[in-house]
């Protein structure tokens, strides 16, 4: 299974209005803010300490010149990511020429060796890969890989990628010529190097992106030997926590998705890759056991995983908080990547399910309505005054801020929504694969071009009228308990399996793929404690919530009685979003903490949005699962 | 108000065999784990730190001879009181030996100039007075104190009163003659000192009280200059976190219930004490307040307090979480104090309610059935794999341990189950109260005499026998919706006012007391996010919980319908204690962790134990709160 060209689908509707405005806002908005050109919003510096890196190099004094975390400079990685992005769909002089500005600045931050991190270039130079645990050395190289090939694969222009495939064989000689025995404290670098190798066609990435996943948790106390032999520490990590490092095992014997969950998928990203590139069925079998330990035991009905705070990370199964959750962006976004490279092992419609739910819910709702507001983290119960104020909850912020210290995920959401059609369109030998529905034109490397028209996710019918025929497997997602298929009008001859619908088109079919457009309750396991006796909306991939600003300021007082009322597109509200009415009570409870007198009840109608937009109308109460009346 | 003296309450009944317990178990239990006799369970060494600091002072060199916390002493100090109030209702000539061997050692423990904390006459002799913030010497004293008030109450002896009266002298040196500027790390010395002014009439004492009372919080920032100020720390404490240590402001500006919940109580009882004995409207109007905050906003149905592990403390308003909940025992006994002390400010049913609530729920269930095992924290939800595992739950376990490391509790638990009668029964010039109901005979200073026969809190008639007659006030319980009240078999004549009623009785009347015995659900406030739908149990003072082991194993699928279907004693189960069978539903739910299938549910009835006997059959699940059916 291949990723369409990053040129190659022409995003409109739903998707097209995101893509945009990445472009116009959110792109323009992080440069202003890498460049330190925002006021009231943390400082960035990133560019800076690129250019001071620069300096230093050259051998001028830069003093304190560099700003930021340890890993500052994945933040422009990312940024540069997901301009390459867009501008494989929209060309845009400008912006081009704004990034090839930054990859020279980039490029002149390299050392003669081919190491290339502002942080170990302008403050500690004799620290170079001494602390693979905290340093993120191997992760923002990892990103800037991404960035460099994507920049690479959109413009054509080969700088950045020959500056990092030179970091490359520098990382390469330190990790396997000169034997250094440290594995990536963030992983990253491996599913970088796997995409490196996707391009370059260099062993070599292959061989070091093996080798980073075969050598880790071999020796699960690396990391606590290595804080014994050097003097200095990031955040003080003794590096015995195994499971917040996924190092307790090698990895082949990890069966449980465990510690910091952004970490946790990206090495299952890379993991995925590599058993599909290399025909490894022990590890893809590995992949399958943490899919199903994630999707079955750990992952939140939004596609956000990650239930605690502390370590950011997945906790034990069935423990899945609504108010305390971490279930960061950046967390779902690589749940996207390992999913799309699942995909790549075998097809299954599981796959594309979570990528889905993760996409249209968790990842979504990183980002507000303006593109310039962002979460780190996702809640599914937000009570201010309780939520970004008791000491369990001050992570889970009531509002979207601007930008963050560690500022992991608005990048992150740009570039995975510039690049969606990557993940929407899959191609494997001759046949084309539509993992998610994404109006506009896609043209497969096989030939397949298609002209997909669709409301998705408000609207429930998606016509493909087929440029160029061929082989072709269309998604048909797990929540729709009811389709039809048809091409040409007639019920679809081919066959359905896994989730998949396989077809043999012609130019100029229509096919056109009915799906269940009723609004769902959902249920949860009973060995889910916090959801006990709670039920939540969905219709289509979307998980709605319910606000305060819309029910009368009080959602905890609300009760879901189950049955949609109506549905309609309410002009003007979160930019004219579809609204479910359904059918709930509100109950009147006394004044006391604890009453022997049942609170009366009053029938009304409840109103929920999609949760992914929630927050956009100021701070107020937020629930996506309500008690069942 | 008054407490009755300590030896004048001699139960029967229910608090009868659980003060049996406490002098034929707890008391030898503890005394052996102090001595450290017991294997398998955390080492205590509190006698030897005493034996060692007197060998210090007479110039013996030994080395390494202190164990334990910073507040080891404490754990000797309650135990000693716990046996004072055993002693003063069970007179026992060895045991009473055992404690005349401790005291005298405890005596020699202390420095000639007052001085008495083994801490820091074994190892840091130079740090004494340094560390406010952290160093419990404060507390330890005040625990000396309260436990030399009781013997010397129990037995007449005052040699440790003596040395309690020195050691509060010199802290009167140190604090008022030459202004040290510290105010207690974690009251406690504010009430003990109290106490000692009861027996004493030293004005010193009171003087001693009122100043950390009076200068806690005027300079809010005194234990962030402390720490700058010296070298050292025990637990790396900044002093910034003013919430925690109830320094933001002087206490009599302090509105809500905040910070380390225990510290909180203790502190808030002193300020009741005092208020009350210095006729301080502001300070009782402050405790009254605070009284609000706590039992409007923050209090768990069991009567629990501090809703998490980060401080050990309170948090916002509303913000109850089931599982993750602190709820130590010490705070639940703590708040029983305080009450008490409210109590001594005005009557008002409402302390006696909370204080009843405290005791029946929270306090007892810190202690297993067979007296040798404790719970620190309190949960009122349980699900092994979940509590005491996940990062968030590691607090919550599942069972209760043995001892603890900081083995606050379970000494703690001991002297207030040993003092009942002082909480129970307290009196007012010629007028004596019954608070809380306790078999047995009860003698009041002001010649009241009782004998009350009652099965309470599983029998709801309350029989008091009068064998010398007077003016009385008997609590009726908030949770009495319904009560008859009659002397010698017609309606009692008295007034009711704020849940007592007041009658004048003769030698030889008979008052009863019929109280409502049905079982009542509880619904809570719709403002407490973690119990939206959800309902309890309560059958009198006693709040009900189902457990794993009466409910086939699994109490996440059941559901509650309400209406108690029968309540009897099941002989057998729990040492005979009155089990609730009520109705309820099990759902059963799809394996997957959210389905669009409604659960199939299924009428059952649902097995209820008191919830301060739940974890004394092994490891299972545990829950208060159901949703409601």
């Amino acid at each position: 299974m291949k990723q369409i060209s990053i040129k190659s689908y022409k995003a409109e509707g739903f998707i097209g209005k995101y893509q945009r405005l990445i472009k116009d806002v959110v792109i323009p908005y992080q440069y202003e803010v890498l460049s330190d050109n925002l006021p009231d919003t943390e400082k960035s510096h990133v560019i800076d300490n690129f250019i001071n890196a620069g300096k230093a190099l050259r051998g001028e004094d830069v003093g304190d010149g560099f700003y930021g975390m340890v890993f500052q400079d994945s933040d422009a990685a990312k940024w540069l990511e997901a301009v390459a992005y867009s501008l494989a769909i929209f060309p845009d002089k400008k912006l081009e020429e704004t990034a090839d500005r930054l990859i020279d600045i980039i490029a002149e931050a390299q050392d003669e060796d081919g190491y290339l991190n502002t942080y170990y270039t302008i403050k500690d130079t004799d620290k170079r890969w001494t602390n693979i645990l905290e340093g993120h050395e191997l992760y923002c190289s990892g990103h800037m890989i991404e960035a460099a090939v994507a920049y690479y694969e959109a413009t054509g222009k080969d700088k950045l990628l020959s500056v990092m495939e030179k970091n490359a064989e520098h990382i390469y000689n330190v990790f396997i010529r000169d034997g250094h025995k440290g594995y990536p404290g963030h992983p990253e670098i491996e599913l970088a190097l796997l995409r490196l190798y996707d391009v370059t066609g260099n062993e070599k990435h292959l061989e070091l992106a093996k080798h980073f996943i075969d050598i880790r948790g071999v020796d699960p106390h690396y990391y606590e030997k290595e804080r014994q032999s050097r003097s200095w520490t990031v955040w003080n990590g003794d590096g015995r926590n195994h499971e917040y490092q996924q190092s307790a095992a090698p990895v082949r014997q990890q069966k449980d998705a465990v510690g910091h969950s952004v970490r946790a998928v990206y090495l299952y990203t890379a993991m995925a890759d590599l058993a599909a590139k290399t025909a490894d069925e022990g590890l893809k079998k590995t992949c399958e056991n943490l899919f199903d330990s994630i999707t079955k035991r750990r992952m939140y009905i939004t596609g956000g995983i990650g239930s605690s705070v502390h370590g950011e990370a997945f906790t034990v199964d069935y423990d899945l908080p609504n108010d305390t959750v971490y279930a960061e962006t950046c967390a779902s976004i690589g749940l996207m990547f390992f999913m799309e490279r699942m995909l790549g092992n075998e097809v299954q419609g599981i796959y594309a399910d979570v990528m889905e739910k993760a996409f249209y819910n968790t990842v979504l709702a990183g980002m507000s309505l303006s593109g310039k507001r962002f979460f780190y983290v996702n809640p599914l119960e937000v009570i201010p005054g309780i939520s970004g104020n008791a000491v369990t909850h001050r992570h889970a912020l009531p509002q979207r801020p601007k930008w963050y210290t560690c500022a992991c995920c608005p990048p992150n959401v740009a570039r995975l929504i510039s690049s969606f059609g990557k993940y929407a369109y899959t191609e494997k030998d001759d046949r084309a694969y539509c993992n998610m529905f994404a109006a506009g034109g896609v043209d497969f490397r096989n030939g397949v071009k298609l002209l997909c028209e669709t409301e998705y996710p408000y609207g429930f019918t998606v016509k493909y009228k087929v440029i160029k025929g061929g082989k072709i497997a269309v998604h048909i997602p797990c929540w729709s308990e009811e389709y039809t298929l048809k091409v040409n009008g007639k019920k679809a001859a081919g066959e359905e399996k896994d989730g998949y619908a396989y077809l043999t088109v012609n130019d100029g079919d229509e096919i056109l793929l009915s799906l269940d457009s009723k609004v769902k309750t959902v249920y949860p396991s009973s060995r889910i404690p916090a959801l006990s006796g709670y039920a939540a909306i969905m219709r289509g991939p979307l998980v709605y919530c319910f606000e305060g600003v819309d029910n009368g300021g009080d959602v905890l007082s609300l009760r879901l009685c189950g049955d949609a009322e109506k549905t309609a597109v309410q002009e003007g509200c979160l930019g004219g979003t579809e609204i479910i009415w359904v059918q709930g009570k509100r109950v009147h409870t006394e004044e006391d903490l604890y009453s022997f007198k049942k609170a009366e009840e009053e029938k009304c109608t409840l109103k929920a949005v999609p949760y992914y937009l929630w927050g956009n109308r100021g701070e107020n109460q937020m629930r996506v699962w309500l008690p069942e009346a």
